[in-house]
């Protein structure tokens, strides 16, 4: 885990993401990484609730989940997240890293589509809110 | 289980539901009760998610459950309820058994109040649905 | 959506599977995708909990899904699978379509590796179940 | 919100545990409560999935839990806990405040008993836990 990344998020696994095979289910991982992508958005000064309210949603439109080690009840783990455009798409490259020995436990994947009052954009209303960032 | 249920409604134990202790987590089973909640208010015509459009809403006031026997993987379950009315309150007495041997798994009792336009009613909206099924 | 699947199984979304945009979130196509897998496993008169206890588990390595509709409350889907053999990979190939239309709702491709006592196999495990069905 | 609870923990509400009404689904709730009741277990030293693998299981027996007022997208809370002892039986106290204002979100009523090697116990094994942090 190197400091390229644009976001990090700690977080603890609770156990009742844990399944009968004792390790954090699969499907809690896609949620580890919105919840980062979310967060992420908040510290740009925007927040999803909000940002649906006012007619602006964005959709995953695909997720591609590499799974490598399974993080287990009492790990933390660090939620690293890094964001390019391709097209009308924003694309998040998401790695959650066990926080104990820095292991890669999930690589991701994850496309985005902003639509706005129903129509799809070329996602406009997340590069205003990166040049922020930039300033 | 006898037949004084109003609405019952078989449903499979999925086992992401299942935490590392092998078993369903405690708190699906507050999730099977409000699936079976709405299924019962679609067998009256009615839709959750159109309600709120309409600017209808019920919210859970109080939850209390208490659990007897662990549902596990492979498990089926009968999801029953009954309904009262306590003043403006609507009450939900909801058991749930496992359908392999009939035993009790889990026993609720669920406090619904209904919110029209952010107003607190008196459940009238129910009252009407109610009617439906009598008639 | 044709016959040319292996497995199909519908089910109803779950009101709690909706997030705030009034949709599935979409972690939840991932758990629909699960549940289908273990369902077809017990077709095959096996069970993902008895498997984990007798030393067996399977693991997601990969998942990719690509959601093309959203599904609402008060929807049904039909959960279709597929699978194939890749080297020691188990590849399930899984779309799910909307029950009202037949409207491709997310196709996912899922990764999955047998581990048997800790050891990584080339999926017999598999092989001798799936010998039964073309019995 | 006073000082006189024993634990407290302070969370981010995550979009995905926002339902179709826009507030935190109700189930959560039981959800945050059992994440804060085992990070107190770990404030103590002991770790929930390592007391499953030595044969020792907390098993909810009941649950309580009024809604005060809904969480939503955005908010932060302060998860407060407290324990008695009634026979065999521990009963946590526990209470969710909004961090924002200080107001009471929910206040639940959580009972468990402890199980070790199948045999229902007086709950000793978190007497000696206990025993530590007054020491």
């Amino acid at each position: 885990m190197n400091n390229r990344y644009i976001f990090k998020l700690t977080v603890k696994v609770r156990d009742y993401e844990c399944d009968l095979q004792g390790v954090v289910n699969n499907s809690n991982y896609q949620r580890y990484m919105e919840h980062t992508r979310h967060e992420f958005l908040e510290s740009l000064g925007e927040n999803f609730g909000a940002m649906h309210e006012k007619g602006v949603d964005a959709f995953v439109s695909r997720v591609d989940i590499r799974f490598k080690a399974s993080l287990r009840s009492g790990d933390s783990f660090i939620s690293c997240l890094n964001l390019t455009k391709e097209g009308a798409r924003l694309v998040f490259h998401q790695d959650i890293f066990r926080a104990s020995d820095g292991m890669l436990s999930a690589r991701g994947r994850v496309e985005v589509v902003v639509v706005e009052n129903g129509r799809l954009t070329k996602g406009e209303y997340f590069d205003e809110l990166l040049k922020k960032t930039e300033a």
